[in-house]
């Protein structure tokens, strides 16, 4: 039985209307539709929001409505919420009436905004140290987080939007005094909170964030599946400032790759105002997530009552399994374990260096090696690939990601290596490739008959010769014969001698 | 409620099991397991099948059969079909007794073989007079179809193993002489049909032909997104020959690109016997399917009583389609009837040449154009193009696989191009996907409240102004403003100004 919810955000720079549905075992972002409001424009701190935002605001709602009503969401799955720009307005109560006769909203205190952002934030990352950053078109607000737990909070009026009506009003490039001014305007208004700089990371959450670093992806020449998971750097935002700086405003989103134009006009004050936090908190850079205040709303129902997953990782590679249901689950965890026994056994041996995150990335590329089917039988390791890197994994880096891909991709056909994602991968990544694909080859090879007629692969290394004894249900000498055709990939992984034998 | 049927075809060159499951308004092939058993390997016509060949093929069928009941087939939901090599087999009832301990196989008649090729072949083109040529491991065969129906078949053992050990035994470069010997043979035998050369297009299916269409698609520098829809031409075909004669059997693979390994050994007396068939009926070249005998028992029981498709093209987009159930069925079908207006207005007024086919693409385009959100809803628009270059399309051909494809992309976001499908296209496609990607993303901007309430669009043309005239089932202003934010696609693609109006 599927569940649905639309999660409506009133934010100072857009409104977005995001529908969430879960099932068995998964949950995914199933809709969406947004449109560029800017409630906020011209509004001063406190002040009123201003007639022209505010009929593009209803007009907005009455196209939510409609869309709600067409989609079967009645007003029980519909949680609309506003935030900063609405929250502060002086004349929030006309606005609000009018909003509710479209749908019923409530308006977020800054502590609850925080706390959606926090919940966005450690269930799509591995975050346990450090602080989450939310930048909105209206405010900027930090949640110091300590073992995964929000500890404090502050929330300022420096969005995105209001920055630059303060700070970078002009049509024209803007000037290194102007962009000192904002800068350290952020860093002293930042530094007030005496925890800011405590130590542990940085992620960052919401549309400027996200935008800096798709432009930061392509300035670096990297590969564009996603900015899940992308550490967006000091250098690199530093970078992008320098060249969005340098032209006029109008120009930004033909000038710099990457930045949109219903953004360009702000993206700029957003970026230096996460400078000054760079600066006051002295992080190196920002951890990027897709998942944001919406993702908050509808990760505190879906995960009641913690609000927290066990293990983000983990739940990310299940999340995605289970969304492909076509695949045959006891194969696939079978496959999983076989491939993980032969790890584990040859780690013991001394045949590679027995890195946890190396097996933790093979389990996940067996977990996910067939989903790909979903989309066709031929080439489905390539579909696999390329649903794992579209879909994102949530708590795993950018290379991360490319890695589990190429295992998953290389788990039949072919000649494994990193592809067009050589840019994401650190040294030695070549041969972990290698090694995770091999493994998972002759693991796929015992499971063909898919009914777990080897029950265990153990690998036994003795004087230089590596023997593969199976260990079976009954009669496994088809595996060992299947097996025995796909050892060249172990053979130059390892560069060993295989031999499979039944034991 | 999903059914599924395992085909499993023992075929002379391989052994294939393929599951395929049918929903609500969908089918599609969801695993499949094969191996190259060979077992017509130095079988004489008409001889005994050799032990080594019959102990590979049980030790596959025992495979198989751990592999059906694995994955929850029961006896009753698997049609095992033997071909041509145990057809003729001498000691065929030895072999029967022994597989049939693993599985219930039938052995087909020739004329059942060729019925289940038949119906493959005018499922997934668009065949109505010409002729299926099915080409095996074992046997060659013809079917000839006139408005639709099968009218005539004939079998001869001239499949690609036998061809091989009779013309080409040699692990040298094959000599022209020997090329030749074997094409004289084969076009003697064939003309021997007095029907052959009947007129009409050749589509072919089997193995050989895929492969040969791959490698064809490699040297020609295509795009390789599957052969479904391909056309082989005779200089194409001519071409591979020269290039696989000019090598030895073992070097093959290594220097053809694309001839698969396990094939690279008989692919080229296969190749050069459809020569013979492209000599002896005067065929341009052969039509490629992906679909085989297997799709043919599939479909028999699929569509009975008739065993077809009314509508082949159609049929393909609406399986795709259903496929994706994400998707909102009565918001695609408004986006389909909003765009075919105005493309039927606008081709009335002269505005575009009326093509039908321009037509049928574009409601392709927008049948599909949401089904990558089963992906992410993030670049949805590119993963829909993605699911549609690799699902296929049966009965399109490879052009129009990906100019759907490219509408599809270009339904929001980007300007509307050919990208790396260039190389398919014909000249005007450009600007096709520039008018289809411009009337499917102003209709998607009319449907964004998702309740149809945009009811019709009509485009008028006087005196060069363009009007779009939306008729409303309430206000439509919303419509009207979105629409107007996505004129200047229209204007580009028609290069005339348009004015949304509401009345």
């Amino acid at each position: 039985m599927e569940r649905r919810l639309a999660v409506v955000d009133l934010g100072s720079n857009s409104f977005r209307l995001v529908v969430f549905t879960a099932g068995e075992g998964w949950w995914k972002r199933t809709d969406e539709i947004h449109e560029a409001v800017r409630i906020g424009e011209h509004q001063e701190v406190g002040g009123d929001l201003q007639p022209e935002p505010m009929r593009r605001a209803l007009a907005t709602l009455e196209l939510f409505s409609h869309f709600t009503r067409a989609t079967g969401l009645d007003q029980i799955e519909v949680d609309a919420v506003a935030t900063s720009a609405i929250r502060s307005a002086s004349n929030r109560e006309d606005f609000l009436a009018r909003a509710r006769e479209q749908l019923p909203v409530r308006v977020l205190s800054e502590e609850e905004e925080a706390h959606y952002g926090y919940l966005a934030a450690v269930n799509s990352t591995t975050l346990d140290d450090g602080a989450v950053l939310d930048l909105g078109g209206g405010s900027l607000q930090l949640v110091r987080v300590k073992g995964r737990e929000a500890r404090k909070l502050r929330s300022w009026p420096l969005g995105a939007v209001r920055m630059t009506e303060r700070f970078l009003p002009s049509d024209e490039p803007a000037s290194k005094k102007a962009l000192k001014a904002l800068r350290s305007f952020v860093v002293d208004e930042v530094s007030d909170a005496s925890w800011v700089g405590n130590g542990g990371r940085l992620v960052g959450i919401g549309g400027t964030v996200r935008n800096l670093a798709v432009a930061a992806q392509l300035a670096a020449d990297l590969p564009t599946f996603g900015v899940q998971g992308f550490l967006l750097t000091r250098e690199a935002l530093d970078d992008l400032v320098m060249r969005m700086a340098a032209v006029a405003p109008a120009d930004r989103a033909k000038e710099v790759r990457g930045i949109k134009p219903a953004r360009a006009d702000v993206i700029l004050a957003g970026a230096v105002a996460i400078q000054g936090v760079l600066e006051a908190g002295d992080y190196e850079g920002v951890e990027v997530t897709e998942a944001g205040l919406r993702e908050g709303v509808f990760f505190e129902r879906h995960l009641a009552p913690s609000g927290l997953f066990d293990d983000v990782r983990r739940a990310s590679v299940l999340n995605l399994h289970a969304q492909y249901d076509g695949v045959d689950e006891r194969h696939v965890e079978h496959v999983a374990r076989l491939a993980l026994q032969m790890f584990d056994d040859l780690g013991d041996a001394g045949l590679h260096g027995g890195d946890p995150v190396e097996r933790e990335l093979l389990w996940a590329a067996a977990m996910l090696h067939d989903i790909g089917v979903r989309v066709d039988y031929d080439d489905h390791h390539k579909h696999s690939r390329y649903l794992i890197l579209n879909a994102g994994l949530p708590g795993w880096s950018q290379r991360e990601i490319a890695l589990v891909a190429q295992m998953a991709r290389y788990h039949r056909k072919g000649s494994p290596g990193l592809d067009d994602l050589q840019a994401l991968a650190q040294k030695g990544d070549r041969e972990l490739v290698a090694r995770g694909s091999a493994l998972l080859r002759l693991a796929e090879q015992l499971e063909r008959s898919r009914d777990q007629l080897v029950r265990a692969a153990h690998v036994h290394v003795d004087n230089g010769r590596v023997e593969l004894r199976l260990e079976g249900a009954g009669d496994v000498s088809l595996a060992k014969w299947a097996a025995e055709r796909e050892t060249d990939l172990f053979e130059r992984a390892f560069d060993k001698q295989l031999d499979v034998v039944e034991r």
